[in-house]
């Protein structure tokens, strides 16, 4: 334990290992959790809402919903309906893709894009309270690390 | 970046704590799919069947269903449909609750303890591997700052 182990897989870093794995998961479940009780209460919404809304921010000229889809990894069945609602609620439209009559593009409109503003900046608040104790050159040396970590996954 | 921030919210470091819950959302569900995939092409079970398998493996003398479901947070339909067909492979078994002749618990049978250490074993090797570029230590100080922050998270 007080070693560092060169070896990927085996000995006694196998078990730390493995707790840290189930650390994060439930770690993760519980942020999440919270950012949906929060996202009801403060804005009366859903995780999968502002996941959409925060898809649709990164694209000011929209997206179709093939790509929508794509971005959330989510079945489109799904996307179709949140995208119905936030569209009855204001904060997105669809817009006609020139030259293809059949398609057309949703996007935030001015009213969603300045309520996912409100949301996001929240949001990030939550984020950085409940991961207080890492201070910002920790969390990014822990975001390189889990990013690198990512990409190394066999196969 | 380069100093310390004492307060948990706003300031320089609540965006890389948002980059560092992000990323570790995205190497979470890499390794929850790295699993999946694992666990059906070496052992062709799933990771629901595994986490009905690892519950039981905690508990010698068996659990009741709605004991089961509790450990698992999953609703009691699945885990009873997971649970009829690990009772059909001969994983585990029901037996009945000694003065109590509507419930019954449900364990594993030997052949599914010995299976079940074949499956956590590589279980524990792949997370090994995939968590390879953490040592033991940094591993150990890891997984008690998550343990930490999740008994922190607000409400």
């Amino acid at each position: 334990m007080t070693q560092t182990d060169p070896k990927p897989t085996l000995g006694p870093a196998s078990k730390e290992r493995l707790r840290l794995w189930l650390r994060l998961l439930k770690a993760s479940r519980t942020v999440e959790a919270q950012l949906r009780e929060n996202l009801r209460t403060e804005f009366d919404t859903t995780l999968p809402r502002f996941d959409v809304m925060a898809a649709l921010s990164r694209y000011d000229s929209g997206l179709k919903m093939s790509q929508l889809s794509g971005v959330l990894r989510v079945s489109n069945g799904n996307v179709t309906g949140i995208v119905d609602r936030l569209t009855e609620d204001g904060f997105i439209m669809r817009v006609a893709v020139p030259g293809d009559r059949r398609a057309s593009l949703v996007r935030l409109t001015k009213r969603g894009r300045e309520e996912f503003d409100r949301q996001a900046e929240a949001h990030e608040n939550w984020i950085a309270d409940m991961l207080g104790d890492f201070t910002a050159e920790e969390a990014a040396d822990l975001a390189e690390r889990f990013d690198r970590m990512d990409g190394e996954a066999p196969e």
